[in-house]
């Protein structure tokens, strides 16, 4: 079924302990779709100066990835460059230049008004409302969000969740959003201003689907080496809704699923700079590593597990 | 079948944001047995002072927990006084007083010397090889430590891990004493030093399971309130050695059981001060949660997950 990403397009420089790279592919829109695409053929809308190195975009064509959404607009494209901490936990914004994404208006082609699928990558919620005017009928909206809009553009995010069915976000910013340390607690509140369901990224520590009366939770995949965890939690969104858009199965029991598929496509993420693991995988790969997960945390009870024996 | 525990028994005085007690219950041996008894009979070995509310431990007794292997000796019992910070992830010592504890020699009395299941609590690693040097032979011994024998009795560490099958510790002690950042190869590092297998328990995050070729992983059971977290390590492992005696299964699958069991334990131990929960809760308490943990990660991958459909 057809799947939308709206969201950025950049030029990420980065540096970790292990290595750097300069003006590599990276935004919220084009790990989504690096990922998604492994699962599902995506439509991206975003916005690139006439910098922008058209030739290594255009790989991903040939993947599935329709970039007929993708406008290039006179000035520099969005660049943004960060170092992580020896413990990749930690992460410094050593710079941030918006470009001709700081004049972004997203417009939804005729084609792509008929998504079933839409993903709102983290822009501000006030284009994300208008990509919403825009879209038919969609039959899942997810999105994601940041501190930035949860403390600067509040009335539009709460305006914006109620038209969401999930928000996808990391474990600061929903404590942030809703006033609560409390993980699950803080989740709830989501919960009551209009998604019926919430994943909660927690890096290292996995991922929890919190939804009115059940939790699922899916621990990060064991990587013996992490080298970049930029994009992580986009390629995550990817595979999330790249799973439902491919299976068309908006149950309980496959949401769960498309969980799996997210911790796995975020852990394939962190293992090369930009998006260079998504160009190496197939399938095959992402359906060993999906079936690695359910090993991970697999278990049987016996008959003895009822009481005392 | 037959189950010993080795380790301190304590009168804790615990502040944490929601309250505080004053010499209640505690140490790894009696945390141990209060869980592991909602399982399988269980002999403590320990020593006490003579101010020591005998009458408080005898309500164990009446649970399956048999204390003749508990000493009691001219002196003060051992204290220990602390302070959780508001993220109930910080933790103060504000006293520590040995008392007779100081002087303890582990003595197996002959009924306890042919004990199946042994579980060697934080105490001494020399102290912890006297014990072994007294069971006969043990189908299981797991043993705790911590970062003070880590830095102080590496070398006696070090022997007494070649005896011993399961070595529980948490994360930052394992760290510390591979040398190795990273957790799994970490985790692995032990596996070369004697167990067969290593748990790790990461508090909020959980707890794994790493042997040769395979890693467990198992959620922290989400709670709305934690109130307490002192002692849920020993819980933890008083359900995985519970469970592990009660069933008389030792294989891979069972582990990962007794890991549920464990997470179990500790769940319910941060819900009051001392042992008070495991007074409250019954054996089908223990099973609803173990069932709840299962609810918490399963999935069931379906004939589309095994490639791009």
């Amino acid at each position: 079924m057809s799947l939308l990403v709206v969201g950025s397009i950049a030029l990420d420089s980065v540096e970790t302990p292990f290595g750097r790279t300069e003006n590599a592919l990276g935004g919220s829109a084009v790990f989504f779709a690096a990922a998604a695409s492994l699962l599902n053929p995506v439509q991206v809308v975003g916005v690139v100066g006439r910098d922008y190195p058209m030739q290594d975009l255009g790989r991903l064509a040939a993947r599935g990835i329709d970039l007929r959404g993708v406008t290039v607009a006179d000035g520099e494209s969005f660049r943004w460059a960060g170092k992580y901490g020896f413990d990749l936990q930690t992460r410094e914004t050593l710079e941030t230049r918006l470009g001709v994404f700081a004049n972004f208006k997203p417009v939804i082609a005729e084609p792509f008004r008929d998504a079933s699928y839409v993903f709102l990558g983290n822009i501000d919620p006030e284009l994300q409302l208008q990509v919403l005017e825009q879209v038919r009928r969609p039959r899942l909206v997810a999105c994601d969000t940041m501190n930035y809009w949860i403390q600067g553009k509040r009335t539009a995010l709460l305006a914006l969740l109620e038209r969401v069915d999930v928000l996808l976000l990391n474990d600061s910013e929903v404590r942030e959003l809703s006033g609560d340390w409390h993980l699950h607690r803080a989740a709830r509140w989501v919960l009551e201003h209009g998604p019926k369901y919430v994943v909660v990224k927690k890096g290292e520590h996995g991922a929890v689907l919190v939804e009115k009366d059940r939790i699922f939770y899916v621990p990060a995949f064991p990587l013996d080496d992490v080298f970049d965890p930029t994009g992580a939690g986009d390629a995550f969104a990817g595979g999330f809704m790249g799973h439902l858009a491919r299976s068309g199965d908006l149950s309980d029991a496959n949401l769960r699923v498309a969980m799996v598929y997210g911790s796995t496509m975020g852990s394939f993420a962190v293992e090369r700079f930009s998006i260079g693991r998504f160009e190496e995988i197939t399938p095959e790969d992402v359906a060993a590593r999906v079936r690695a997960h359910r090993d991970l945390v697999h278990f049987e009870l016996g008959p003895g597990d009822a009481g005392r024996g």
